[in-house]
């Protein structure tokens, strides 16, 4: 590698490690996106191949920005699964199918010795969030992502805690029906299970094959998504309505209890199932609020996320800056 | 107030407010303990009559420890209920029954201009664990205290942690069964409604109300207390048996959604109802263990406090040191 030392390491690259696909985009000092890329994971090809995409897709990244490697201070990683940021080690990702991949040690050697810093997928969005988004108003909150699952990341007086080994955040875990459906993880009646895309199509599911009438067509056992609920729970459907009721009673019984637990300013509640609309949020805001301690759920302000689909690489490639910090010693 | 400039601001003064009685100890700049005095809160003759008693029973302590008024660095105050540590007020305290009680305005005043610092009872609680006891183990713990209420502290990084306005810690107020009984925050199902000892009391009347029977002669409606439950359990009694199962599973419930949430090291347990033993501790173990995210809860240790009665009092004139760090900008 060209190693030029009188160039400034100015540009840093934002990696967004999703089990469908791998996102890079090369960033300025001032946070501009220069380049990006995208290509498939193809998780089922094992952790090796996975690594070798990361870095071809980084390297495309940087070629149709027209930076060069020399100029790069370093790769940050948000991977979808339990992470340990102080080693760079995917502990869990079942998404991936990894199990103790050390992502920051083997991406490190395909890039030539640039460095890499790896966390969860939902940490880098909520320091996105907490650095170019939300933060500005908030320094105390939870930032959620309900999508095909629920996860979170905690922004502490502005500064990302993750936790004694990086598993902070893990809202969609929170128990609200002690004896309700299995989940993925293990325990009975998370949150994840109910409020998820995943959750929302199981329950659905679950009614049809227990006898109950769906109004609309779409609602077949074999049709559902999340989508499909919702636009039929628009329309009142006898099935697609309660399931997503449920959900947002759910989710917002979760974040009361988070509310209780860290008392923050604010929640920023965010992604795919977050934005089909008011028959999801309405009722997690009701049942927030009903739940919640009076003096500290009144206090809490549920918000939309500030950043749009590139809060992933963007909070990833903040990740090197603020590695810096914690270095030095200091707080943000 | 005779103020020597000459002389050294070495002692500090804890008190411990709490609805029954108001103790205050003097220390040394090593937290030895130089005097201590105990009186009556008697919060019934309103939040004046409590707050000149507070100055009475700092004096009172102050006399014993042969320190001079010139010698105090300042007051510290544990306050049993939601309290702002940046202002001093105290939001709301329904054992004292008081509401935005200005408790380090006005106890300065009577204090002839001596430096009061005030926080809730359970984060003093949990600094006090963090600087003399559980701390010299764990960075990031959960301080809870489990008596005729539940509460709880946070310590995140080593720090006391209280949310965006005092409040964090609340874990009595996590929903374990939201169609629940009624708690006294306005929700329904919430841990301290089951795994307080108060809760656990209700519980037990409700169970001999709606026809259950007790074989120990000491489980009758007027005799239930605590205690009763806890001896008629140790001998299988078919009403306190049960009600000590089920409180010990609710609170490790709870335990495992902050776990979820906080990633802790450990969490610290202690109170008067957990000291009544392993048939309270089991289940919370248990369930804490079963619920838990496997990567989350297998590294949490479950352990009982590192001081013991004078936690309270010794928190409170940590406190002192503790705002300094802060106004210092420095974390500790």
């Amino acid at each position: 590698m060209n190693d030029d030392r009188n160039v400034a390491r100015t540009a840093s690259v934002g990696v967004d490690l999703g089990g469908t696909n791998i996102r890079a985009a090369v960033f300025d000092d001032g946070m501009k996106i220069l380049g990006r890329s995208e290509i498939p994971t193809e998780a089922q090809e094992g952790a090796d191949e996975v690594i070798s995409r990361i870095a071809t897709c980084v390297r495309e990244a940087l070629d149709r920005s027209s930076v060069a490697a020399g100029e790069v201070a370093g790769i940050g990683v948000g991977a979808a699964g339990l992470t340990d940021w102080r080693t760079g080690v995917v502990v869990l990702a079942s998404n991936l199918r990894w199990r103790n991949v050390p992502l920051k040690e083997r991406l490190e050697q395909e890039l030539d010795g640039l460095r890499v810093e790896v966390d969860k997928d939902t940490n880098v969005a909520a320091l996105a969030e907490a650095r170019l988004g939300a933060g500005s108003e908030f320094k105390h909150f939870l930032y959620v992502t309900a999508g095909t699952g629920i996860g979170g990341g905690l922004i502490l007086d502005g500064t990302l805690y993750r936790g004694a080994t990086g598993g902070a955040g893990d809202i969609g875990h929170v128990v609200v029906d002690p004896e309700g459906p299995l989940c993925g993880c293990g325990d009975h009646g998370c949150v994840e299970v109910f409020s998820s895309g995943a959750g929302m199509v199981n329950r659905a599911r679950e009614m049809l094959a227990g006898g109950e009438q769906a109004a609309s067509s779409a609602m077949t056992v074999e049709a559902l998504t999340p989508q499909t609920i919702f636009e039929a729970a628009r329309e009142g459907d006898a099935v697609a309505a309660p399931v997503v009721e449920t959900a947002g009673r759910a989710l917002g019984l979760a974040l009361a209890d988070y509310v209780n637990i860290n008392n923050p300013e604010a929640i920023v509640l965010g992604g795919g199932v977050v934005r089909a609309g008011r028959a999801y949020t309405e009722p997690v805001e009701r049942e927030l609020r009903r739940r919640a301690l009076p003096a500290l759920g009144e206090i809490v302000k549920l918000v939309p996320p500030g950043l749009g689909d590139d809060v992933g690489v963007t909070g990833a490639a903040l990740l090197l800056a603020e590695s810096e910090i914690e270095k030095n010693g200091g707080s943000a």
